[in-house]
């Protein structure tokens, strides 16, 4: 099984304060590390969490509000500084390439490495990036402007071959393939040697939802059913469903609903309004609906 | 004489590190703060200092490499989002204010202050503003873009009464300004009392010069000449002068020989390159030439 996690650089809704940075996070499958938003500060946040950011392929922008992506242009010019030539994959709003490319062009730039641009849209959800381990898609949040989840599924892994059931019934090697994908082997004598006596359940394929920002949206629900972590923004408690409505936010109590409705395996929430030093009792109201959450804090880590 | 006083908010060159932030310093005159360079996290820096950033009224902006001012968009939008009415004025490369607006737009944000733009040129000395204590000039830098440095000058302190020969004197209230500004008095008998025995001199104007990002260049000597406190560029040591030269930076010893040309009183080295864990090598190599050198670290602050 492939190691999965997310590390959390930022939390802060809008404003950045002294404790938190703007939202920003990193996913790490296997080998490859994928960047959640950008917000100011982020090359900082990783420098500081000794994470090498030069192993960052893939970047997804949520949206063009400023405490998700002011921190991009920042990370993009210091890998180029730092000699950067493997390419770069950017996934969000096609204005963004706009204010990348303006910004590039102001201070005279080249970049050294190819920073490849793939436009992200909010009306339906899509695959927007697929190898041979992870599924990639982008789904619409409701927002004041075009804003899109992101949504990270593991590819089901092969079944795991019992050698000892390999070697007693002497199956050709050239087999084990078509065995690891589920298929019956049929001995020479006719013999039908059902697939679950030769190999074992392999683990199930995990699954991380990231939803900033966003109101209550129902819509989310079927995209991110049975997620094994969803990330669902909390901006607002509960004594503020109004004020949420209006800015296009979620409380606690949303956020935990979505994850209720959905079936999720655990939720974490975050973008905190900068008015909450202690997030204790966002957490609580969350939990009061949907236990298993966490709360998004910058530094921590958590294993999906 | 009023406050007169220079806090770094960043000192490092190009990309950020875990201890120095990019360039970013805050000038206090008066009641009045000027915000020079404001490269990523400088809002999280005047957080960070306890520094209330709504009173920053004015911010100048030396040129369009990203350590210099990839962190101003999100301080503008934090002084929107934070409640501003009062307007705020900035000046820099023409180019800045597309970079602004085009940000602005994708956010669909329509800031609840006026912004002022006053577009900069780098071709020659240029005043950019002034009221009744100081007079601020932009001028040009050597560099791979059009840049400019900073001067602020304050205006002479008119001359100080003395009480005690005005009442000895008896000499009118009406004519006091006039004292002031230096005329004799005329006593109704026809005796001249020089301005010098009912005055003493004013504390001379002091005045603060901000170079960055240049190569070596003596243009800027008949410019800065006899400042109170000059700033200059140090990105390398005295050993990458050829590395210095093809960057358009400057040297510890350049920057010292520019201090010595303009006669200037004290010198303030920074912009250090990434390379430089230990700082004071730079200062013992600034020190050879102008030793009344101090080195620029972010939280320090200099009376001027």
């Amino acid at each position: 099984m492939l190691p999965f996690n997310l590390t959390i650089l930022g939390c802060s809704s809008a404003t950045p304060t002294s404790e938190r940075n703007p939202t920003a996070q990193l996913l790490g499958h296997g080998e490859k590390l994928f960047l959640i938003d950008c917000g100011e500060g982020t090359q900082v946040s990783l420098r500081r969490m000794h994470i090498h950011f030069q192993r960052i392929r893939h970047i997804f922008i949520s949206h063009l509000h400023g405490d998700h992506f002011y921190g991009l242009i920042g990370l993009i010019s210091s890998m180029h500084l730092l000699g950067r030539t493997k390419s770069l994959h950017i996934y969000g709003p096609p204005m963004l390439k706009e204010i990348l490319d303006l910004q590039l062009l102001a201070s005279q730039t080249t970049l050294l490495y190819p920073l490849e641009f793939h436009p992200t849209q909010a009306e339906k959800p899509e695959v927007i990036f697929e190898d041979e381990h992870i599924i990639i898609s982008s789904f619409p949040m409701l927002h004041r402007i075009p804003t899109t989840g992101f949504f990270f599924q593991e590819k089901p892994y092969e079944r795991k071959i019992r050698k000892d059931v390999i070697e007693l019934l002497k199956i050709p090697v050239h087999l084990i393939p078509k065995l690891r994908s589920g298929e019956d082997y049929i001995a020479p004598d006719g013999t039908i040697h059902p697939n679950k006596i030769i190999t074992i359940d392999p683990p199930s394929p995990r699954s991380y939802a990231f939803c900033s920002d966003t109101a209550y949206f129902e819509d989310i629900i079927p995209v991110v059913k049975g997620a094994t972590l969803l990330y669902h923004e909390t901006t607002f408690m509960n004594d503020r469903v109004a004020n949420a409505a209006d800015k296009f936010h979620s409380t606690t109590g949303q956020a935990a609903t979505v994850a209720v409705k959905a079936g999720v395996k655990k939720l974490l929430i975050g973008h905190y309004s900068a008015r909450y030093d202690n997030l204790q009792p966002l957490l609580d109201e969350a939990r009061a609906i949907f236990p298993d959450t966490e709360l998004a804090v910058d530094g921590c880590v958590f294993e999906i």
